[in-house]
This record gives structure tokens, sequence and C-alpha cells, in this order.
């Protein structure tokens, strides 16, 4: 299977995250990749190409282009502000003070376009975000030219990220910026299927009210997990999109056994939406020693839940998503890979 | 002039301030009080009194219940899931993620009352808060009682905190918790006006949609100051409330000359009112040297809007907001407090 990886991912660093009450190292770091990049190395999963330059456009189908702007400037627009560290999320527009209208202060555009506060924004988190969705769009590209599947080896991940806002570790939504370009370039359905830990809010929010993408998502429970505010069951899709949205929510301590019948399900709506293109959002942080998240699955489970998934027999785009037990991380996401290409049969 | 003051506000301090991308000295710190507290005594305003235990029924009348029980539990919770430092959001229904319904988890419930991120809770905030309350409470008393006017030194302020939010330093709206106790106990009208650097969205949210208070503000444009969203000119109240909101928003550099004017305008409005009682929501970052804010007031500007204060000739309620130029804010708030009593007649 082919892998494609930007190095370019290492320019967004941030320096801290707030994290209950306190500051940590960021979750959300560098060695993630490089520890996904050196195993997949180890076990020879194919080549690794670097992302071609798709430019903006797909990019612009999917996120606003004031929030694209926002992105690329907002590192000196917080300097020249006088500010420093990382850009950070101050005051937002929110249940007791809506949005009425556009503040040109730094700190009012970045409230604006955020979506929650752990994630900072550096120097190069743009350049970063930007060669992390054309990774996605490249490894579409192979799996439009033929191949069974391709891994967009993402970083920082996107499923958080709406059309206009930043948050969860997510800048632009690599997934969803994906299923779009595989629809312009021919494709009349797609489906994408999030098996991060947490809710893909960014996706579902894009696709919400569309037939033409099915969004499914397994994660913990709102009620329990980040981002709290949605995912779910009874979020289903509105307007042409009504019922092209399906939730999975799951409580704290989930077993593989009970996981595994969630997704056979998600897999049957699946099948009988008979997408052109199955997109992948790769998050694993349902590990059982994940240090932020409460599933309970384990390295074999990635292996046996790749062979479902390859079990569809569509053609396949894996999008890294999450993923914060950083030294088992390589291990697990190319479980999933091995899992899928022991059933579809290996590269082709 | 009596002020009313409680030593507990001590038992609130935030160790650190998210600002401006790094950590600095919460500029909301106990040492603010403490130097009005010595300056009023060193040029002998008046007694300084402890207040009276007024309980939790005239905050219910302003808050929401479940926002109270938040605040008085909060601490307990956040500790009891492991979290350490102090009460801080990671999350929040916003412009994307609407809230849907509730989640159980801290973090979310956290997130569902944070109107922003600066401002730290720790162990005694609850009990700093309700102190600071029953602060205006019992200067309310006096003025009640005949007092041509009063000081509530409160700390922490109230005038950001809405129905059921905290944030911008703020827990209870002690200024509106008074207006609304002088409401109950026989006022027909009140008048609150913020003369703090910021707006007061929390008093302007609480009593929107009501005429028996009428509420104005001047204070930094929201284009360029916080909160951003929220105090523009053309917020006047809505349905009830419709034109009993005014907003006299001022740019970066506004000195006295312009500022009073506006000030003069907000007097006409009230004097049109009539209200039973006058609440002054004083906060003292309209200074000059205030490190958060852009106004060019002076200290004698000071004891000059506090003359013309005592001109509407109201009975006068004080209630401490911000001012974080801290060493100078013992004279600029008294300053304000005598330049009332020269024009009123000292006091009672
Ligand atoms: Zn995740
Ligand atoms: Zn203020």
């Amino acid at each position: 299977m082919l892998t494609v990886y930007s190095d370019r991912h290492t320019l967004h660093h941030a320096h801290a995250e707030p994290f209950g009450g306190t500051v940590v190292e960021p979750f959300e770091c560098p060695q993630r990749a490089e520890y996904v990049l050196a195993r997949l190395r180890e076990v020879g999963l194919g080549p690794v190409n670097t992302p071609a330059d798709h430019g903006l456009e797909p990019i612009l189908r999917v996120h606003d282009a004031g929030y694209v702007q926002f992105l690329q400037t907002v590192w000196a627009d917080w300097t020249a502000a006088g500010f420093s560290g990382q850009v950070t999320p101050s005051v937002w527009p929110g249940r007791t003070m809506p949005f009425r209208r556009p503040s040109s202060h730094i700190e009012a555009r970045v409230g604006y376009h955020a979506l929650c506060g752990e994630t900072g924004i550096v120097e190069g988190t743009w350049e970063a975000a930007y060669w992390s969705a054309q990774a996605a769009l490249t490894a579409l590209d192979a799996v439009l030219a033929g191949d069974r599947a391709a891994f967009a080896l993402c970083r920082p991940p996107g499923h958080h990220a709406p059309k206009d806002q930043y948050g969860g570790y997510c800048f632009l939504n690599n997934a969803a910026i994906a299923a779009q370009a595989a629809l312009d370039r021919g494709a009349q359905r797609v489906a994408v299927l999030d098996v991060d830990f947490h809710h893909g809010n960014g996706t579902q929010e894009i696709f919400y009210d569309r037939s033409d993408v099915l969004f499914l998502s397994l994660h913990g429970t709102p009620d329990q997990a980040y981002p709290y505010f949605m995912g779910w069951e009874d979020e289903t899709g509105s307007g042409d999109g009504a019922g092209f949205t399906a939730n999975y929510p799951l409580p704290a301590g989930t077993p593989y056994s009970v996981w595994k019948q969630a997704l056979e399900q998600a897999l049957d709506r699946i099948r009988d939406y008979a997408p052109d293109l199955l997109v992948i959002s790769l998050g694993l942080d349902t590990y059982e020693q994940d240090p932020i998240s409460f599933f309970k699955l384990t390295a074999a489970d990635y292996l046996d839940y790749g062979g479902l998934l390859a079990g569809l027999t569509l053609p396949t785009l894996f999008v890294m998503e999450g993923g914060y037990a950083v030294e088992d991380l390589g291990i697990n996401t190319v479980n999933v890979l091995q899992g899928f290409e022991t059933v579809a049969g290996g590269r082709p």
C-alpha cells in the first residue's frame, strides 16, 4: 500500500497544551508521525511518496476562504499585536454572547475560528496543515488511479475541523477535502467512516446537509468524551442529508467485542449506501493505553478490524487522525493497514 | 460614604492567566482590593463594614440555580476528576457546535458555563464571589436606608457574568444582584451605569428584555476591545426591554474630553428615565496606564466625573468592577467617590 507523507508536518509543533487546569506537553506531537513512518518502513508496507501540490482549490471546496486566509495570516497578525508563544483563544462567541458582526481584533478573530482551547498555532502551522491536506489528496490520486487502497500519513490531523474552525489538534479537514475531491473527480457517493476515539464533529458539520457523503463515526459518548457537544446518536443529518449521518457513541471501558458490533453496523450501512470510495478517518486513540481516551482496544484488534474494512471490497483511502500512545502508535496504525492488506490481497 | 468590604476576597486568587499566547500573573489579583482599601482609609472616606449575610436568595433572583450549584461544586468535581491547578475551559458550545443537551463530564460543564478563557477558578472562588455579592447587597441596605451613596468594594468583580456564565474575572454579577434586590424591595426603576473600560455584557444580558432596569455602558469598542462580541451601539434591548439598553463604544486612545461627552449623554438618558436608584459599575481600567485597556483618563478625571455622577442627585450604589493599574487603583477609585461627595455634600 502506498503511503503519502510530508516531513513538513514538523513545522507544526505547539509548545504547550492547557490540560486539566495545568499546562502539559502537547499530546499531538511530531513524534507521532515519525513512529508511524518508522513502523511502516520496518514492515515494508510499500512505497512512501511525498505529496504532489494540488493547490488551494480542493481545500477551498470544503473550507471557507476567510478561514483559509485566517490560517495563512494568523501568526503574523498575532505577533504584530505583540503576542508571542502560540496562538490561543481567549474569548469566543457562545451561548450568551452570540456572533453578531466581525471584530477586527486578532483575539476576536482567533475566538471566532477556535472550536476549543487545547490547540496552539505556531509559525509553521499553516504550512504543515497545507501539506497534510496535500498528502490526503495525493493518496486519493493513487486510489482514483486504481490502487485498492492508500494511506495518507497526515499530520496535523483533520476530522475536528468544520468549514471555518480549528481545534482538537485539527486545522484542515483532510478526510473531507479528499472526499470532496473524489466527488469533484467523478465519484457519485463517498462514505467517510471515522474510527478515531473522538467524534468527527468537523466532518459531520461539513457534510451534514448532503446525501453524496455518508458520514459514520464510532466514538466515546459525548456524555463523557470530547468534544462533548456533538456526536449524539440522534444526529442523523438534515435537509438533503437527513439519514446520511450515523453516530455510534460508546461508553467508557468499551472493549473491542462491543466496538466491533458497532463497526459491523456501520459497515452494513456503508454496504447499503454502495459508495464509489471509502475514506477511513484513522484514529488510533481507541487503544487501551491511550492517555486521553477510554476504549480498550489492543494491538491485535487493529489487525482484525483492518480485515473487516477490506471486506467491503471498496477503493479505500486511509487518512491519519489521532492516537496519543505515541510509542505504540506505529504498530497500531500499521496493524490496521496490514489487516486490510491481508484480506484485500496485498498491494496492487 | 460607607464602604462594605470582606477580606474573604483573598480566597479567590488564580495562579495564572493565559494572555497573548503565554501565561502571566493574573491581572485581577487580591492586591487590587487592598490598594483601594488602604486609600479610602488614608483619606478617611468613611466607615468600612463587613457584609451582612443576605443568603442565596437575592443571588438566585439573577443567576440560574444550576449555575450557582456549578460554582459551589466545580472545584470539588474538578479535583475529583484528577485535575489540578485551576479550573480552565477547554471546549465550549459555539458556532459550529451549538448546545444540544448536557454532558455530565466536568470539562463539558465548565465549557458550558465559561464565557471565555482567562478566568481561573480555585478552591476559594465560590466563597469569595458569594461575599462579594453580599458586599453589594449590604451597601445597598445603606442606600435603601437613606444614605446618599455607598461603596461596595467587591472582589471578584461581576459585570461580565450573565445569568449562567463566568468569565472576564467575574462569577456573580454583583451590580445586577443589587439592582434586582432594590426592585424586590420596592424600587420601581433602577439605572445601572457601567463606566468600566469593558462592556458590561453580563449585566446587559441579564436585563436585556426588561424595562425596569436601564442599562448603560461606556466602553472600548468591540471592534478593538474585549469582549469583542457584545457592546455595539445598536444593541438597545429587546421585547419589553427595547430601548432600555444604551451602549457607548469608544475607540482606542479616547481622552476624557470625549469620554465625558458620552457620559453626559448617558446621564441625560438616566435623568429622563428617573430611576429610584443608580448603580455604578465602577471600573477604573479607563485609566491611561491600565495595562490591558486603551482609554486615556487621568487621576484628576476621576474626581471630575465623580462630581458629574453626583449631579444626578440620585441615591447611588457604587459597585467595584475592574482596574488593573494596581498601584494607582486606590487613588483613582477613591477619587471618583470623593468627587461624588464633593458635589453631593459629603457623607450623610
Ligand atoms: Zn481522537
Ligand atoms: Zn474592565
